[in-house]
């Protein structure tokens, strides 16, 4: 045992058979199983704290968590420790030692968000974990405009769970946006901070607009309502996907690259 | 019932949990859950004919099968009927009426297979039912050039299956291509006929191609040997996809578009 180091962790996941991110009583969560198999490594317990608590079913491409140890066990070697005593559906991409204090949750100046639909007519069985299938023909342009509307600072009141324990609503949205590709159309949204929920209800919302169901301008009107029930419904959590985590210039202090 | 009708079919489906494509007795298989399917629907039965057999694991993205039936369903209702009736791994994105005659395998032209790894450290969870993961950092220069030496007409006995029941092994492959894409290295072959496992085995060779095993010009020899021994071993099934098959003039005179 040595001083205490901080480490900072790179994760992709597959959340399909996970009931999300954080630690539970009795079901498997990604936080969960990782410091199972921290514990079975070292022998010595940590809390790894992510980035961002995903929900049951959603997926991540580059989930960041950190966590302190006063273990001295090799970067490379925890990395295939952890990677060899958890599930396939979770692997960890790469450690690195971090500055002194660092909290991949509070640390972090913003995450970027996929929610991924496949617009077809049948769906897709090899994107059917990973994407949601919407049959009717969507107008992107009409997505594009609501989604227009989301982006800046806005009380987002409307577009959180009932259950959601952040004090402020208030929240930036530094870029919303649609992107059309082959027969996928992909919702991204950018931001230092969500609600929970937050960019399900989005997507529920512009889905809305994209079957000519909800005026895109009429989601400035949502948001002004701070009302959920104005906005569209949660869409469902295979869709989406957390795709990185932004870290300012103090984190990349960093004084050793990923292994 | 009315007069006979051909019908074409457009299939994907994930491979992981299906014993390949061909009914098995007791296994589960793509056309046998088609044909069982079809039967439940229109209350007779049919051979559901498909353009390759796939082997158990291997994904399709473009399988063709080809059926007969003197029932009068419509193609959207049948292909409605299909999909609710079957799993959801598997999916019919079309159906067409084709010309009488016609066979999904004796009429095509050509098929083209993708084989994909994950060049990484780590695995991929996203893409783990999809893609052979090879830590190893693989040379691509060389893989392309020992795929080279496969281009054309040959004598494929090096790399066949030892239960491989067709005559003749001499084969045209159209093309062989390895194409680097981000961290994944993507391995297509068209040609308009294959033996058995034969994707699987130059993907093994052209492996061993990339990581300084073989020599990429030996391909030729391995060739010229017709020995199984001297290629490269089966690759896993889960890497591979068949993405496309290919029909000339005569099968394109279908009747009405794919619904």
């Amino acid at each position: 045992m040595g001083t205490q180091r901080t480490l900072k962790l790179l994760i992709e996941y597959d959340g399909t058979l996970f009931h999300g991110w954080q630690v539970q009583a009795s079901d498997r969560t990604v936080q969960g199983e990782l410091e199972h198999a921290f514990e079975t490594i070292t022998a010595t317990r940590t809390h790894i704290q992510g980035a961002g608590r995903t929900d049951a079913g959603v997926h991540a491409l580059g989930q960041v968590a950190s966590l302190r140890t006063c273990h001295e066990i090799g970067s490379r070697e925890l990395r295939r420790g952890l990677n060899a005593l958890s599930g396939p559906d979770v692997s960890v991409l790469g450690i690195e030692e971090a500055p002194a204090g660092f909290c991949a949750r509070r640390w972090a100046t913003g995450k970027l968000y996929r929610y991924r639909i496949l617009n077809a007519e049948e769906g897709s069985p090899l994107r059917r974990t990973t994407h949601l299938h919407v049959v009717r023909p969507l107008d992107l342009d009409a997505m594009a405009r609501a989604a227009a509307c989301l982006e800046g600072r806005h009380d987002f009141s409307a577009f959180r769970a009932a259950d959601c324990d952040r004090e402020d609503p208030v929240l930036d949205v530094d870029s919303c946006r649609v992107i059309g590709i082959g027969d996928e159309v992909h919702i991204e949204v950018r931001a230092p901070a969500f609600l929970k929920n937050m960019v399900r209800i989005i997507a529920g919302t512009l889905l809305m607009a994209g079957k000519g169901r909800l005026a895109p301008d009429a989601v400035g009107e949502v948001l002004a309502s701070r009302d959920r029930r104005n906005a569209g419904p949660t869409a469902p959590p295979h869709g989406l996907v957390l795709v990185e985590v932004y870290y300012g210039s103090r984190a990349s202090a960093a004084t050793s690259s990923m292994e």
